[in-house]
This record gives C-alpha cells, sequence and structure tokens, in this order.
C-alpha cells in the first residue's frame, strides 16, 4: 500500500496556469513566512471556491482571538492527527509547533505518545479531551466538559478545544483520503 | 450516561439577547424555510465569528454548484453521522434529506444500515468510500479513488465527496462532544 | 456491498403453497393485527418446525408475564439491534415500539445513541446492561448485575432484561447474515 | 474481575424445592444420560417457563433432523463461543463435542485458533461464516452465503448454520452477562 | 484458512542432519523430561544462533530465581497466549501448567476466560496486568504499577511480571506468524 | 495519565553503586559510541542476569548476521513500536534509524504513516508483514509468508523478519507497561 511519491496527491491537479488569482494570493503570506507554499493550499486548489471559504474559516480558529494560545491549538492539531495516524498533518503541524514552542522534544512526545509529554495539567486535560473526541466521540458526556471547566477553561475556551480538535477531524481525512504530500522543508522546520 | 434534555448542549450559551445581529441574519433563512432555527445556530453562537465562517464554507460546501446533487451530499451526511452515532447530526439531515427525496425509507435505510439501501451504483460507491474515510482514513489508498472514478466520478467530485464526508466528522465530533440537542422539529418532517 | 433489493433474504425460500399448514397459523394474527405478515415469518418458514419452536419462545419472552413492560422489551429489542446495527430489527422493533408508546421522538433516540433518549434512571440502567452484554459479554461483572438490583429490579426481572438483550443478539445475526428485508409497512407504521 | 466461585451464578436461585414439576422433568434426560444436572437447567430455572420453551425450541436445533450432523453444530458451538470468550458454553461443548468426535485434539484446536483445525473445506467454510456472522454480523453479504453453496451447503443447510451460529450468541450473552459456571464434570467429560 | 497439517510450520527447515550440535544439545533436556522434542526447538532452528541465545534468555527467565513460581510464570504463559489467540502457546503452555498445578481445571479456566479462574488476589492483579500490557500497552499508568505493588509484589516481581507477559508476546507472534504446530503429546499431557 | 517526569521509570531503580559489574560493562560500548547510556541498561538492571541474557539474544538479532541489512531492521524496529505507540521505542529507533540512512525524512514517514514512506518493495512487504504481526498475529497465514518470498526473501530472512517483529512487540511492552523514558540525546541524533 505505497503512496506514489512524484504526486502531491491522487487527484489530478488544474496546473498553476490555470488557477485563479483568489488561490494565488492564499499563496503570498506564507510564501514570504516559510519560504514555500504548503501543499494544502496546492492540492485543495481543486475547488477554489472552497479552499476560500475553507481557509477563512480555518485561519480565524487557528490565528484569532482565543482563550487558548497558539501553540495549545497546534498541540490539539498534533495529537488528533498522531491518534487519527495522518502524515500530512502529523509533519506539518509538528513543524508549526516547533516553531512556536522551540521545543522539538515536547512535540516528538504529542507526536507519540502523548502521555510522555511535559504539559500543564491544564493542557493535559485539554488534549485528554482532544483524543477523546476523536477516537470515541459518542461515548463522551457532560462529565468530560466539567473535567475541562474544572481545570480551569471557560466554556468559550471549551467550544474553541471542540472546534480545533474537529477542524483536525476534517483535515485528517482529506488529506489521509486523498493522499496528500507534505512539503519536504517541514520535517526540517524548527529543529 | 443520560444526557440533561432541558438544555441545548453542555455549554452555556449567551442569552439571546447577547448575540451579535450576525448570528441573528443567520437565523432568517431557515425560519423562513422550515419555521424554526436550527439549533446549531444557537449553540455555536457561543463564538460567533466562528460561526459564521464556518457557515459560509459549509453553506457552499453542501449547497453551492457540484457535480453531486443536494440530495447526494445529504447521503453522504447521513451515512458518516450514523458511522459515528452522532444523534444531532442524524436527526437533522435524515430530516433534510426526506425533504429532499420524499423517501423516507430510503432516509431509515442509509440511517440503519446502507448496505440494505436502493441507490445507484455510482451512488454507492460515493458512500462506501465516505464510509471508510471516515472509520479508517490511515487506511485509505489510490485503488479506493480509483474506484470512484470508474463508476463516472470525476476528480472535483471526489474532491466534493472526501470534502462532504471530512465535514460531518467535523460537525459529529463537536455535536457529540458538547451534546448538542436537536429541535424537535426535525423528528417529524418529511414524513 | 448492495443488498439484493427485491426478494426477501439471500436464501431460496419455499413456495408460499408449500408452507405447512403450521406455519400459515402463525400468519394469522399479525395479519389480522397489523394488516400484514411480518417477513420474519416468511424467511424463517425455510424451517418450519425450528420457526414454530423459536416463535413459541420468543412470543412468551416478549408478551408473557414479566416485570418489564412490553414497552421496555421493546426498547431493549431496539438498543440491542441498533448497536448490532442490524437493519431489519431496528426498523421493525422501532415500528413496535412507536406503536407502544407513541412517542416516535424516544424511539428515534434510542435508535441513533441512547444517552440522548428521555428514559427513567430504571430503564436506562436497563438499557446500559443490555448494550454492554452485546458488545462485550466477557467482560460484564457482578458489578453490573448489582447495578440493575440498585434501581429497583428484582433477579427475576434482571434474568428477562438478559434473556431479551441475548434474544435480538441471536435474530440480528439471522436478520443480516441471511440478508433479510422487513416489510416496507414498518417504515411508516406508528408515526 | 473475580468470579464468585462457590454459586452458579450471580442471580439469586430458587431452591430446589421451589422449582416446578416441568423443571424437574427437563433434568432427568441428562441425569441419567451424563450422571449429573448440567448448571444451565438450574440458573435458568429462575424463569421456569422461559426455561421450557427456550430448552424445547434449543432441542430440537441442536439435536433434531438437519443437514448438519451433530457434531458439526456442537463445532459450531465451540467457535462461536471461543469467539464470545464464554467460559461456560466453552467447557460444556467441548465437552459435548469430545463425547461426538472421540477427538479431543480437534476439540481444543477448535477452542484456542480454528485455522488450526483439521476439518473438511465444507467444514471450514461453515465455521468461518459462524465466525463472520458472530464478531461482524452487520458485514455479512450475499457472497458469503454463496461461498457456502459453493462447498456443497444446501439453503435449508445455511439457515441451520446461521441459526446454531445465532443460538450460542443468545447463550453466550446470557452465561457471561450473569456469571454462569460450569458443572466441574465437564472438564474431564470425553477424554 | 487452514494451516496446513503435514508441517511443523509454514518455513521450510533445514533437515535434522543439517542442524548443528548446539542445537541438538538443546533437544537433549526435553527429550529426557517429557519424552519428545518440543516442536518450538525444531521450528527455530532455521536459525540455530538465535535460538541458542533466545533459549538461554527465555530458560533463565521462566525457570530461573524469581519472586514469582514458576507456575505463577506459566499461568501468565496461557492468559498472554489466549488475549493473542495463539495456538502452539496456549497448547504447550496449557500443558506445561496442568504438570506444574496437576489441576487441569483451572488451567482450561485461565485459557477461556481468567475471571472464572480460582486464583489469590495476589495472583488475578498479576494476570490482569498481564492482559493490559498484552492487550493495550500503550495504556498502562502508573496506577498499575502501583496495584501490583499493593498486593505485595516487589519492584523486582513486577519486572519479572512484565517480562514474562512480554516474552509470550515475542513467541506468541513468531508462531502465529509462521505457522508452528504444537506436538500432539501436549494435549493429553498434566490430564 | 501524565508520566512522571523526573524519573527513568516507574518501578524504584538499584543505585549505580548497587548494579553488578556485568551491567556496566554492558554501558560502556554505548558511551564510547554514543556519548551516553541508553535508559533501557538502566532500568532493565533492576534484573542484571535478564538484563545481560536479553541483551545478548537483542544484539545478535539486530546486529549480528543476517540476509536484512541492520538499517532494515531498525525499520521494523519503527514500524511496529509505532503501530504500538511505544514512546521510548519509537524515539530510540527512529534516532539509530537516522543514524544508519542518514535519512531523517525517511524515518519520519515511517514513524507517522508507512504508507508514505519511500521504500523498496521488497521493504514495504517485509514492513506490511511486521505490522499484520504486531496487530493480528493470529489472522496471519501461510499467504503472507508466500507473499514475502515472491518479492525475494528466503525462509532464513522471513524468520528473522518475524522475530524482528516480535522482539519489538516484547520491548515495546516492557517500555509501555514499566513507564520507561528515553535519553533526551535521542530526539535530535542523526538530524
Amino acid at each position: 500500500m505505497a503512496i506514489e511519491t512524484d504526486r502531491l496527491c491522487w487527484l489530478n491537479l488544474p496546473s498553476e496556469g490555470d488557477m485563479p488569482a483568489a488561490v494565488k494570493e492564499l499563496w503570498a503570506k506564507p510564501l514570504e513566512k516559510l519560504g514555500f507554499v504548503p501543499n494544502v493550499l496546492r492540492v485543495y486548489a481543486i475547488r477554489p471556491r472552497h479552499l476560500e471559504l475553507w481557509n477563512a474559516f480555518y485561519d480565524d480558529l487557528m490565528r484569532g482571538e482565543s482563550g487558548l494560545t497558539k501553540a495549545q491549538r497546534e498541540m490539539i492539531a498534533v495529537v488528533v492527527s498522531a491518534a487519527n495516524r495522518c502524515h500530512y498533518c502529523i509533519v506539518s503541524h509538528s513543524a508549526a509547533l516547533r516553531k512556536l514552542t522551540g521545543d522539538p522534544i515536547l512535540v516528538e512526545q504529542l507526536q507519540t505518545n502523548l502521555a510522555y509529554a511535559k504539559v500543564e495539567p491544564k493542557e493535559r486535560a485539554m488534549l485528554d479531551f482532544a483524543v477523546k473526541l476523536t477516537e470515541q466521540s459518542h461515548r463522551c458526556t457532560e462529565a468530560d466538559v466539567e473535567a475541562l471547566r474544572e481545570v480551569g477553561w471557560t466554556d468559550e475556551d471549551i467550544m474553541d478545544i471542540a472546534e480545533v480538535a474537529a477542524m483536525f477531524n476534517f483535515t485528517n481525512r482529506l488529506a489521509s483520503g486523498l493522499g496528500w504530500r507534505p512539503n519536504e522543508e517541514y520535517f526540517a522546520l524548527g529543529r
């Protein structure tokens, strides 16, 4: 069950020339910030209007105002993607989290078995909830929500935790279901 | 593991008076069309900006132009939500699909065990892919994508199938993780 | 993995003319009461003697004297069949429970995720036990039995709860293993 | 998670003196044939009428006329009970199968991992179907039924295979859910 | 999925004449003690140097000094092999445990469902830990280790429990992955 | 479920002064080669004789003559440990494989989802077998062995593949069951 290695994904993508200006505009910021265009912005361009709308939502969720720090949101991204064994998202969000924390050891702990990660109790509760939501959402109960309040999260924060965990259950399925390959640059980023 | 029955969800929601105008605007269309405000637009209002952006994306994905009919997109919604045992989404999207198809039997077949549903081979392939994406995305292969092409879906269509299936993996987790209750109106709608 | 739709099941059945009188006698009561012969009484007729003996046991278990109401026994039927994703039994017993309770909302809650059903604590304990028996019987312990006593069930009642749950683990396997189709009349019954 | 060892099961049973004559009559034959009363006939006596009706069905299914030999029916009993890890039924039906076949090695192979059992291809197909029915009935397809026909089973035989497999999914749940202990005599029987 | 029955395993083994003296030396002791050469010492001889080194470790672990009796170590062997459904190891270690305890009933209880085994609380804790280590090692926590201390095991003993459980996770995979057949003598040994 | 972070594992270890000379001798080689003593040689020292014998076997299996290269053996170590979510072994063997291959990208691919790894077909077959052996050994068949022969592995090689995969099913359980922490040096090694 090998993945074709010379292609960005299993779907045939429009050529770069055929991509609408709106898509190319999305490329500018990461190109400047990272030095490359994340493959998600290429493979998702097969449906440009969806890409724009998804990206607007994703960007606000991950980088907009929130009771969670950006690093905490990326921690959720890593543990959810690890639970789902999503290659693209583990690789790209581990890179993002290394950049935000400067702590590659923490990232590898989260990526392999979060019980070994040195995180605050408040963060551990957040991550345990994200994993339960991922693996067995239909068994979640009000007690799970209460446990988050007890360590200090507000109800707005809990909504954000759930949304971020849910978001990577979205992206993980696109990436794994369509064979997305991460940019090679991610592997070394932030080490 | 009972769910509190007098509340819309496990989080404490802002009072209706505190909700921003942008949220209330979202309520107008369904209120006119259905006669009630879907609870998702109330419980998600704890984070108004997220709601707006998610809704813009969701609306285009489910109701915008696509190689999939609206009914086919709702069929995916039902089988994914059934695989995840998400009460809110099974109930609300079964109602939507009954309205679109006028076929409550088909909807109940999809809801209980899709193998018994009378659907076209092209639709069956679409639904089988949506379930595999939901249950074991990390085992998806290029052959799964090829199987969709063989029954006549274009690469753009396959992207839409994957996105819709992924979307309900997002909403199912919010709904089940935060104890959302569907409006009682849904149960009888379209019968 | 579609199911052939023009046939009652995957086995070749004897023609109606070849069915023994004893089988036809079983048809009389439901025909009068429901207006149709439940397909189980047709597909099981491939082995008439087994059908008679199974039916005698089933009928006493589900409708005979018991500390459980008939509705409670049908509630177990619905949640066990939902756990096993048995199309035939979910559809037919949801209909039966709608008729007994006049509450289609309750039935759909039980069918999709029983945590959302508005039931008495005594009934919830009964249903949780039925699901555990279905999904992981080898992990049941005396504490599970004790929990049923604590909410007020007698030992005879607990035997009945276990028997009814076990019965649908029997019928679910026949129905799903042999591709039984429910009568279309069931879908609308009791709504 | 130890099981109380001095009691036949977790429920409080009626005293022997309180058992109706009909129950005691069921004891006569095994007492004569085996030299002891199988515990199932004691623990099930908490509901005498159910016991009588279940026993009449069970007896015909396991010992009445069929295209399956009695040994083949007991082989299904052993592999289904092993799949469900049901202590009572593995122990008692392994004894029964040893008596019928005089082959304790075959029985232990079936009990531990049926792939290692020396059985006819026709029997292997029968046992593989019984296990699939037990472990994932909702994934059974018409092809599974066709595979049984191809090795020579008639449709009536296939019904019997399914019924016997389903029967032990019934008894396994009663036994494991209520903590039934097998008679110690079973362990040495037929060796 | 039948196993070829006339061969010791799926690999082609060197002829007896080609086996090095070091391998044959390992055969002497069991030949004298049991009257036959355990098949493991034949099938593992495809890699003689590995066999010698594995055997030296295995022998010390299972028969050397320890806070666990030899019977306790064989109890772990049986429950781990049962959890992994390893035919070779269940059969051969059940025989060993019957010889050590003279209690075939206990062995069959451990083999089918350890909750029914009459063992000391200290041994039950040991066996529950061995099963958790086998089935979901990544969910083990310090509380699991603490539970073993509380019933009286020292830290050295706990290391031995973990090592013995881990050892059968090693041998089970070799045996099941390469189709090893146990000597027929094992089935009757110690009864 | 956090892991205590200041300790090497959950067991109380003998002080360095109390460790026998034989253990310390094992430390010399890695200390020279890596610049530190791998924690496995400290935590396993609670049972010095077991450590010596295990290490002798392990060393020959992983570094002795074989039809598999050292890198191929470490590739198996990484994918088995990833399947078992064993933090200690993923971290330490990813480091070893980075050193052997100089290819940190390959290692991260194997660690997250081996389908995305750029490996030879012969190696892919080897890794798929190692994962099947790990996750569902009781479902392995002779066809799995045949598939390895077809891509060019000899029977001796197949024995080595199975042994190495089995070995990490051993070490993963010790490490995860007893809370072993990897040396921090491993995280950066070979990048």
